[in-house]
């Protein structure tokens, strides 16, 4: 097929729609190091994770062997509500910035939740509505994943309780509203109501909160409460197995076409969006088929793979959380709350963090006010409004595609966006009157923060 | 093919999608009465109408007999970043209403505007460019149809000027940021900065705005700076033949799968998503070929079509508006401000008022609490966070699905859903909270307004 005959949206049938999930950690040599329990600096067992998490996510969580996972009917049933989602050719993008190079970017925007997050979420609901929970209970930063995990227990009956990052909750009243809508309930962390929270507030009353307390009082709710369990939307191995169905059905879209891309890039918070977009093409290099260049795109102001170290660390601020191997900031950094959107984790999936340890994936950090500037460039052009999460990748995106407008190459670059911006509309706001500005970690703040990770022998 | 071959959603493949408009009123045997010239009572020539429109959508306006306008290519390729919309088999609602009837939607709310104002915006944007204009004016209510003006005016690098219902621009501050992050200027309506505008606070200063008097702002605006201007997202006959893209591919979409609707519902404010839904369907019924049920849906608060009188009538509160014979609650109408989002018109499009007129089509109103009742319904069965405009056809589809569960009819129900609730959720949270409450204009209000329309003899 010729590659004039590309549509501007590819579109799979329901029957080319993928059936089971893809385990990248079946193909990598070097297995993403085991959660430690953070009292004994053992790896967790089954059991003990099972007091956290629904039991069949513990078995995905600890299987590193199994390749292809098949996704249940049910769910499979319920990605049909919102999937597949479009892999977009950016012909207008390509043609405004006037480059060689052919731009596809895979939209995971079109449902209510907003973005890429309510693949897992879904999953997650249907395990713990199979084990015969009563509900569950998670954390929320910019919001999207809160709302993913709202629509799936709306839709499944499931109590859902969400700890929203403090700051997020201010900026986004109406957030909480569509949380609501979906009968959830909504609490801002932290929050008096745990006693992680309680003490978080003790330390600093005028904090702003962060991903990692947020876990910490999620966490603490599911266990004290009968018939709940904790769910995470991001870092953990599972999420990022949910999420390879955003990267199976890109490739099955390229495929058809007979489409590679050269650069595949994405935002990285704590990784469930890229991991998932790349997993199945990092299979494939994995297994020695085909060669990749990966581009994880991350906050200046939350840089845990460009500036953090690879080492064991909390999950959550609380130190409830099991001990995982990852890139980080440390579990009590903080980001400014003059960063917008997401992508605040001060960690990084432990799956990705390997692969990138091991020079397999490469990492860049971007300053929020040219991720702005990327965002508004591409939504005039693109039409879509993107977030800003997202908008990081788009970033990276046009910087790559404005080098090979400089060397005249043609390379096929493939980025995820992730989702879209309609709840972002404060920061932007800030962008359009002028008022946003970049903040940066000091090489001291970032010093004390590793100083503080827990020390193993 | 059998009905279970059905899939979740239809996408028409980019050689499928229409590649003109279709024009009802060339299949009407009463064509829709002119505009008349409020100074003379005589019919508005396009030499008058190319002082407030842009030429190519006078032509559009005028032209009863065309039956098929082409669409030009550049709007072809920017429907393609949008379009086609899904065409979505409503499962989830059937099993949950259980019902035998078979309901289908077509979804416009996948685009940043949120709606499907978008088709319309594009096509009036682009002739505005080709006439060589700088920019153009507009009013928006619920702040759907100017957002998607600002899309496509920042795509074409028009400039774009919107008054903003007042109402809706303190309910809705985002809905601002979105448009002028797409690089349009909002002022919220009435505002010091027209004639008309001082001339309505004065005598109203506490007025919360209506879609009338934006319209005599926007107008005025036009019609005082050279090289702009005005555009309308509704009740024309030009926005209607744009907005026929919507049922034109609705109708390809249920023909590749033999599925013929009984029943089509659209809401209806000023006719400019029925319009288009209904009018390849409509054109069979004209033409004798096949028998269809339409239902429009307005609200209660705003029953133009339902309390109204078919009479000509000002299209804008301010009396600039050349006279439009139409279902009217008469133009100095300013419904509720409690009732939430768009449908806030006096009248209806001149087209759809001829065809009711003429009983082929039914309507009904609905209150507003049983709307949110139908969104949140919809909203946790479907997935999708439904526009308070749209919640009113899913209220009437509904119902007629209740019906067909009384009766035991396997009936097939065809509604729009126009678009997306993101900026809505402020009226979500007063019906979260318990907070939101009925209006009914009563028939002494009714009628004191009726007793102000124009005089002709």
């Amino acid at each position: 097929m010729t590659e004039n005959k590309i549509p501007y949206k590819i579109y799979l049938e329901e029957s080319e729609m993928p059936q089971a999930w893809y385990n990248v950690r079946a193909d990598m040599t070097t297995k993403p190091a085991p959660l430690l329990n953070p009292a004994t600096g053992e790896p967790m067992t089954a059991e003990q994770l099972e007091g956290v998490f629904c039991r069949e996510l513990v078995a995905q969580e600890l299987d590193n062997d199994t390749r292809y996972i098949p996704i249940p009917q049910e769910i499979r049933d319920f990605y049909k509500m919102y999937r597949p989602s479009p892999l977009v050719r950016a012909y207008c993008l390509e043609e405004k910035l006037d480059t060689p190079a052919k731009i596809y970017y895979k939209f995971e925007g079109n449902n209510t939740s907003g973005s890429h997050k309510l693949n897992s979420a879904i999953a997650q609901a249907y395990y713990a509505k199979n084990q015969g929970l009563k509900g569950v209970t998670t954390e929320t930063g910019a919001g999207q994943w809160g709302t993913a995990l709202a629509m799936a227990c709306g839709y499944l009956g499931l109590d859902c309780k969400v700890y929203m990052v403090k700051c997020s909750y201010e900026q986004k009243p109406f957030r909480r509203e569509v949380m609501r809508t979906y009968g959830a309930t909504v609490t801002p962390s932290p929050s008096p109501t745990t006693e992680v929270g309680r003490k978080i507030l003790a330390e600093d009353p005028e904090t702003t909160g962060s991903l990692g307390c947020a876990i910490s009082e999620a966490v603490e709710d599911a266990t004290t409460h009968e018939g709940y369990r904790y769910v995470l939307g991001s870092v953990l191995n599972q999420v990022l197995l949910h999420q390879s169905v955003v990267g199976l059905e890109s490739k099955i879209a390229l495929d058809k076409y007979g489409v590679v891309p050269d650069i595949i890039i994405g935002c990285a918070g704590g990784g469930s969006n890229l991991g998932g977009l790349i997993s199945p093409f990092m299979g494939e290099m994995l297994r020695g088929e085909r060669e990749y260049k990966f581009i994880a795109v991350e906050p200046a102001s939350c840089p845990s793979l460009t500036r953090g170290v690879y080492a064991y660390d909390f999950c959550d601020t609380g130190k409830v959380c099991p001990l995982a191997k990852m890139y980080t900031l440390g579990s009590g950094f903080i980001p400014s709350a003059n960063h917008a959107g997401g992508l605040r984790y001060h960690g990084m999936s432990p799956v990705l963090s390997e692969l990138y340890h091991e020079g397999l994936m490469e990492a860049r950090s971007v300053e929020q006010t040219k991720v702005f500037e990327a965002a508004e460039y591409f939504a005039r052009v693109e039409g879509i409004l993107p977030a800003p999460e997202s908008s990081h990748a788009i970033r990276v995106a046009i910087d790559e595609a404005l080098r090979c407008k400089e060397t005249g190459e043609e390379k096929t670059i493939l980025f995820g966006l992730t989702g879209t911006g309609y709840f972002d509309l404060y920061a932007y706001q800030k962008f359009n009157d002028g008022q946003m500005d970049d903040y940066f970690p000091t090489d001291e703040e970032l010093a004390a923060s590793f100083a503080k990770l827990p020390k193993l022998d």
